[in-house]
């Protein structure tokens, strides 16, 4: 038992688990990055360009005119059933065995993370996660205090000799295949073969999170996990990517074994997803609205993808090491040696500029070097100028460092 | 561990708590009352006709004319700041000591529900309940794999001997002082001072739940326990039954040592509540539409619960007991000996009407005589009718028991 300490008297006891919740340290960082005059390459927020604005207030409209008293009332807990049926069409067509019954919406695929957690993990239960992985599904899982299990990674995503070896009884792993949070990595289809191998062999179940795979630049990723594995794969989609993140909508098609608990833990924690919010979507999109607005996405990140990857080869420093990504949201960087991008960051912020540090996405053994970069919230001048900056100061910090560090 | 039932070789695995997490009676009863021809009075669903459709549509407009993109992005976890300035302005106005930084908005107050279990239950911590008290709060509870203490009470509410005997350690005591879902029931101001200093002798922290207090028919409740109690009680409110549900708005008036870790919980478990909600529901109160439009709700609803105190006093036989509300929307009707709710159920429905049997909003010891009658989403006509018919298969059904039953 926990006792809290802003007062001796308090009659409140908080959980263990509290123990363990710690604030982000992203959104920590994010309240720097408001102050003004700080361009911020920060943020893990789509562009608010990308809006289709007007298609939504069509929608808005037409939802109030046609269906009010559906659209306000309380709804099903497994979400609005065409668009389920809509997810379930989509998914199938991407080769995963999705019937509309095992769909679930849920309010943005963060809380299809915290429903995993709650219906998978007990405290002390093993997740596995990739070197680096996203921080938001480490809160999710976080609360039900299970042990995380770092797989080893390379530029392709996760090393199947790290699935193989990992403990037996590993409740799942979590991976992000498609231009991952954070490292922008895409995970080619031969490693995602070999990945499915090693976990049905290990008898580890995947969770596979697929926010970004839409945001491709050259050509649209391998086919999912879900759909070389389908009973051992839960798969979540989100549409805070391609349409707006302010509604809070995703989804997740749940493995038959799965469904039902997930739905009892989704009624107990909020009902069901906003009945207006459903409806809206499904009337913007029902009618093949994002095959013509998601190019117009892809083109508009490609740009700011080149104008940082640019941006980068003139301005940052040699032993600083990056890939492009070939979609999604995000660079990568690895400062040279002598660099630790926490230390760095109050600095840069002085000299206008910021952005994440990679640390917070490790599970364990950070490495301080790595910083996370977004692409799509400046313009290209804006992001020429802001990677100049960061440039400068990582510069001044190595021109700082005594010359022995190389002895 | 628990093995999935489904397949002998499914890789998942079920969290322990799974084993408690059981389908909602209530859910699975609703299913049978949408058969052509029964009228329900199983819901506990607020009446379409109250929702303001065209103050929603203005809204709706004007939030994606005026701020598109802030209504469409990412947004804070705490909520929209305007929202929770109002909040805390109508809650120092009830007496609660409510700055906006303790102001926390959820998706409905089932979400509150949720994040108050997650930051303040362990397995095996004590909560105390009400006899009988809200399924949902069982539901939302029950994930954390507490045990429930269901403290006695009569019809003013919990028995201040049955907090004082609460165990040591007990986290909190959830209670539903309006208008109670199931029983009607409102707890008299002197029976809250009892529960306060009982709670305070005890150690004991109070929950407290109020979406039907603004639902009052012949004069407003009396203040609430937060008012009484500010440090040791936490509040829960919606906009559920005085706008309407499909948004999903809720929010909960935090005690300052637990704030940022349901704040964390918060944003673990969605990021946030949708903003383009926030906006619409704030855009439609901010001018003190709720003046206007919560009377026209009462109004109904009176005629509704009127309605349904004649005919119930009409239709059940001797032996029935019940009280008729003053606000809220729901009678609850204790029926004679011999009588059993869920076994009737059945019964009902083939004569055309449904119910809730009281059971499944025990703790613990069931009555199974008790069931809980909706009073809102049916005309004054058709509840006399469903009440005719709900009497009919009462009285069949005393008529069929052997007259030995009293010897």
């Amino acid at each position: 038992m926990t006792t809290t300490n802003d007062s001796t008297n308090s009659p409140w006891h908080l959980a263990q688990r509290c123990a363990r919740m710690n604030p982000s340290v992203i959104r920590e960082i994010l309240k720097l990055t408001e102050l003004p005059g700080v361009r911020s390459l920060a943020g893990g927020l789509p562009s608010a360009d990308t809006f289709p604005v007007e298609p939504m207030r069509e929608a808005a409209a037409r939802v109030l005119t046609d269906t009010p008293r559906e659209a306000l009332q309380y709804a099903a807990s497994e979400g609005f059933a065409p668009l389920r049926e809509w997810v379930s069409a989509q998914m199938t067509a991407a080769g995963i065995d999705a019937p509309a019954d095992r769909i679930l919406i849920t309010n943005g695929s963060q809380q299809g993370l915290d429903l995993i957690g709650k219906v998978m993990l007990d405290a002390g239960s093993t997740v596995a996660v990739e070197t680096p992985t996203y921080l938001g599904a480490l809160q999710a899982f976080t609360p039900n205090e299970p042990r995380f299990e770092a797989v080893p990674c390379d530029q392709d995503g996760p090393l199947p000799d790290g699935i193989a070896a990992l403990p037996v009884g590993t409740r799942f792993m979590y991976v992000l295949p498609n231009f991952q949070n954070p490292t922008g990595r895409v995970i080619p289809a031969d490693r995602r073969d070999a990945i499915v191998a090693a976990a049905q062999r290990a008898g580890v179940p995947l969770v596979e999170d697929n926010p970004y795979g839409d945001l491709w630049f050259d050509q649209a990723p391998p086919k999912p996990l879900a759909s070389r594995w389908s009973e051992g794969t839960l798969y979540l989609g989100s549409f805070s990517k391609v349409l707006a993140p302010g509604l809070r909508l995703g989804y997740m098609v749940c493995p038959k074994p799965l469904y039902s608990k997930l739905l009892q833990s989704k009624q107990a924690a909020d009902l069901h997803t906003g009945s207006f919010s459903q409806r809206i979507v499904y009337q913007v999109i029902r009618d093949g609205f994002l095959a013509q607005h998601i190019p117009t996405i892809r083109e508009r990140y490609r740009a700011q993808r080149d104008a940082m990857a640019a941006a980068l080869k003139t301005h940052l420093p040699a032993g600083s090491d990056w890939q492009a990504p070939s979609g999604g949201m995000f660079f990568w960087v690895r400062l040279p040696e002598g660099c630790d991008a926490m230390a760095l960051l109050p600095k840069a912020v002085e000299a206008g500029v910021a952005y994440v540090p990679g640390a917070a996405f490790y599970a364990d053994h950070p490495d301080a070097r790595t910083m996370r970069l977004s692409f799509v919230t400046l313009s290209p001048a804006d992001i020429a100028d802001a990677v100049q900056r960061l440039g400068n100061v990582i510069k001044a910090h190595l021109a700082s460092l005594p010359s022995t560090v190389a002895a």
